[in-house]
């Protein structure tokens, strides 16, 4: 396909314009610009004003935007899957230090990260939050695979230098090389993929190392990703190790990690009074990782809540604390959780799939830019789904889609797209 | 194969005579007789005595018992996975029950429970306990395609007279006429597929269908499959209806309907006290459905509780309240919920994947007789993993197995067994 002048897609189209209900287009007709972004939805061809713009018909199919991890451990991938009748503590000790160590090989990390990339994309995931390890050249790696793929990344060198193996501990001046050296090479403001300063939690990392995280996402104008009040321990820790903080964001805002600059937080599952409050304040956005959540038994975010007070908020696999890198089926345990907070404290109405979705599409893409909508001049990423293996008995378009979510898998992802371009399977 | 002689099958074999750990026989042999049953298994060949036996050799494959479904409703097939927004009533109201009226057509009865038994079979479940409709012509139906796939069920034509529309209520004596027509076509004792006696529950059956279901039962010997204690809303309403009972349960016991003959009580997310008490003295066993009581709401049943105090317990799917038919993703749920209820009860421990697995097999199994072991005497039912897509580092076959359950699906189901026989994909 020649991707320089206007495409019009045929299809199914649904998407969320508002947390609150899909816009469903029948046989509609999506326009997209030569820049890769949305020109404008409609059913009617016309009305867009295509002139002689190719029409590509997905017949059948729906079309919607693609999915946004918001919290990802790439060097994790590995033990996607295993190990989850163990407590967070021997979990880290036995099984993610010591795989995360194995990123100082780069030929094990390609190997590695290159089935990563590939998954991300099976699972129509085009945008993503990423947590590496300490390793620069690794680090590098996959922000290369990423490039090469055509898929969007925030990629995380890991800043950690105490309460971790040696092998895992970085010195100030090595963690500040290695952000320069990536920043160097990688961050043109609007680039597909970009470098993010990642502190791993307040625990790992000394007053000294998350000041100079601080400084330099200030200097270099980085985004930021952490780990935020997952469980009650880890908590308890937090305020053990930094006493004059006011609660556990307010330690990560004393280093400017805090919304100084884009900041988005994983978990959240304890965020309340003046930690919610802070995160409004500076913008701070959720990463809501149900899967984790249940496998780690660290507690069930109050996402109506926080939607209530008008937190922004996206979803995270969070592999491998998570076991599915389905955004898809994150979307059903966000939902579920939803669930049990509803019939535990009747007065919240539960998630719908609307929000669920939205959360996935629109407002995790808000990291990235304008992605994750249809409207005018949003990034056109998008997932062609081809579901007549589970549509064998007229379900509406919306119907189709939900049984997509509940039931679906890879295998009905017909074709993906990243900012206007067509993703074929990553090598 | 000719399977009228002993066979012996070469694979890594795993399985769980006990509870609280796996057997695991890395390149094992099982020997199967003649009749269908385990003669044994051994990492050693010649102890397993097999003469001349055909040695057929799985490779690199797993080999594991096949998965039992104790609670699964063929006629909401159709809406699995759609309506996940409602609460109950208006989901039994708007979807449920007008989809159970259009069992009256045998037609779409054979169109439905065809795709039915084929995703059973899909998703390696080679036993279910079924709820079919009250609808004695499409129930035959089912059970024949049962018979037909080779594969094992009690299916259940259901009884129910009031607080349901008028096409999904039948007479006391078109109940029994019906029951008594199935009975003499599919009771043997020993058949693969059997009728099982179905209230739906008890707000759905008049006092005296209930007495005629019980009367059913202890004539013809028939096992009893229902709902207990689901939510608190219902569990009121049995109050109100029953005022005399004790207890949910007890007004089941009333009837004949709880322990009499072998009975199987879906969900119990709220059973304790005397309804606990009552069903360990009748050996009752619980159908747990984790995924459909985080769908529906309903809560989280206290199933470490109930192994400790000894009850039996299985795993249902329940679609299309649960939304996924695999009994391995609902061993994963079933060990969240457990980690939910561990992290809000710090005194209980969180299941481990030895006992999930072991509901889903041994527990499970014991409902159709001697089925889900591989102990000698156990019927062969077994499930060949071909994991070669996840197993792409060095993993050991039981780190195989945990990511097969908590990430694969079946693709990598490569054979199905059932009483010795391969089970070819239903038509």
């Amino acid at each position: 396909m020649n991707y320089n002048m206007k495409k019009v897609y045929k299809a199914h189209i649904l998407f969320t314009k508002e947390v609150s209900r899909f816009e469903v287009l029948e046989n509609g007709y999506l326009a997209v610009g030569p820049d890769g972004r949305v020109v404008g939805v409609s059913s009617d061809l016309a009305s867009l004003d295509s002139g002689d713009a190719e029409v590509v018909d997905f017949g059948d199919c729906l079309l919607i935007p693609a999915m946004n991890d918001l919290h990802v451990h790439a060097p994790q991938y590995r033990n996607q899957g295993i190990a989850m009748d163990l407590e967070l503590l021997p979990w880290l000790r036995n099984y993610t230090f010591p795989e995360e160590m194995k990123y100082a090989d780069r030929a094990y990390a390609e190997r590695m990260y290159r089935r990563f990339v590939r998954d991300l994309w099976r699972f129509g995931t085009m945008r993503a939050c990423v947590f590496a390890t300490i390793h620069t050249e690794s680090t590098r790696l996959l922000m290369n695979l990423f490039l090469e793929a055509g898929m969007g990344a925030f990629v995380g060198k890991v800043a950690m230098n105490r309460h971790c193996p040696k092998e895992l501990s970085e010195s100030l001046d090595e963690m500040t090389k290695g952000y320069e050296e990536l920043v160097a090479e990688f961050n043109e403001p609007e680039a597909l993929v970009r470098p993010i300063i990642t502190p791993r939690f307040i625990p790992s990392c000394s007053p000294n190392m998350l000041r100079s995280c601080g400084e330099l996402a200030a200097k270099y104008q980085l985004p930021v990703q952490s780990h935020l009040s997952e469980n009650k321990s880890e908590i308890a820790l937090v305020q053990s190790l930094e006493p004059e903080s006011s609660c556990y964001g307010d330690a990560y805002d004393q280093y400017g990690l805090f919304g100084q600059t884009p900041t988005v937080m994983a978990h959240c599952v304890w965020t309340d009074g003046e930690e919610l409050e802070l995160m409004k304040r500076r913008g701070v956005m959720v990463a809501h990782c149900p899967t984790s959540n249940f496998n780690l038994a660290s507690g069930m975010a109050p996402i109506r809540k926080f939607l209530n007070e008008g937190l922004h908020v996206g979803l995270g696999s969070d592999i491998s604390g998570g076991h599915d890198l389905s955004i898809f089926r994150t979307m059903v345990y966000a939902i579920q959780v939803s669930k049990i907070l509803h019939q535990q404290n009747n007065e919240r109405a539960f998630l719908s799939l609307s929000e669920a979705f939205w959360m996935a599409t629109k407002s995790a893409g808000s990291f990235f830019g304008r992605v994750g909508s249809f409207e005018p001049g949003y990034e056109f990423d998008a997932l062609v789904i081809d579901d007549r293996d589970l549509n064998h008995d007229n379900y509406s378009p919306l119907e189709r889609l939900e049984r997509f979510i509940y039931l679906g898998d890879d295998r009905q992802i017909a074709h993906r797209f990243c900012r206007g371009k067509i993703i074929t399977e990553p090598k």
